[in-house]
């Protein structure tokens, strides 16, 4: 209907976003307009200053507003050891932890051939400059343990391992505070390989 | 971190959306910085002109761009009928069917007294208003089959008898195409005391 076009638009281009249907763009249009004018207007705003200000690292990969991020210009981080994960999500949840103290290289993504995600588009050759500076002298790649993460992994892996560089996985295993009654048996093979 | 706030910005935006939580609005956010910043630019724009142009009919409540919504400036349209409808999604699926002629209401929302949704936030008034306007004679109350619409649906009868409308629901019965050893045990006793 032509006296409705900008609600229209508005879900369509809601529906770009991922998981999004039509209904969910729907009721989020509704809901913006009906109930939450202000959040609309906060949202726009927004999504413009983070395409305006949100850049890549220029050592890591990740999202910054700087050249340089925060976690790479620490001088206290041992740079000698390199942490490969897929996302920034990844990233934040081993930081999390506060057992790594090293440096990180973001792929903002992993191999997926189906979908047409090669090497170029997981940064590949950005990673291969990074770990070869000289200072590296480790790379742990912890990249997820699913199918594509596993496959990433691999291709990652060669390719440093030819460099000369030692490259370790993190350690699969039981996950802490379960008990094994409730563990799938691929896990507790794994541990059972890898047991220490 | 400082040097990614309007990444965090975005996020927080992202999750005003309904059903949208921390994650989902993570994986949003990456998704447009990463893969989408046109999308991102163009949600941008339709928010703001969503929010410029939209408003509702003052007719029937709707969203329109005009003074009177495409349906209610339609003069095939029987005014004797009224058709009152939770949402502009509810109205589009009668509208789909071509089974009704008359006019609609939009509530924009059902009583909810848990969330504090009163009659006043679901233009209970200008709905009165707009049934005795000495043309409506019947009125559907075509709100959902779900607790609050039934409540809806309810209240509003009350409010339109005491007014000496002619007041109306939609059928309850078995879904058509069905088979009855599937349908639920409610919909067959609704089926049964409403046969015909």
């Amino acid at each position: 209907m032509s006296d409705t076009h900008a609600l229209e638009a508005l879900v369509q281009s809601l529906r770009r976003l991922p998981g999004v249907g039509v209904r969910s763009a729907q009721r989020m249009a509704f809901h913006l307009l009906q109930h939450d004018r202000e959040g609309a207007q906060v949202l726009a705003r927004a999504l413009q200053e983070a395409i305006a200000r949100m850049r890549h690292c220029s050592q890591c990969n990740t999202f910054t507003e700087a050249e340089v991020c925060a976690t790479c210009s620490d001088p206290r981080r041992d740079a000698s050891k390199l942490c490969v994960v897929e996302t920034p999500a990844d990233q934040a949840a081993l930081e999390r932890t506060g057992a790594f103290k090293g440096r990180y290289f973001v792929l903002m993504g992993k191999l997926n051939p189906i979908d047409g995600v090669g090497p170029r588009d997981i940064g590949m050759h950005k990673l291969l400059e990074r770990a070869t500076d000289g200072v590296v002298q480790e790379v742990i790649v912890a990249t997820n343990f699913t199918a594509e993460g596993e496959a990433t992994a691999h291709v990652l892996a060669q390719a440093l391992k030819a460099r000369g560089l030692l490259v370790t996985r993190l350690a699969r295993g039981v996950p802490a505070g379960s008990e094994l009654e409730y563990v799938d048996l691929g896990t507790i093979a794994h541990a059972l390989v890898d047991r220490r």
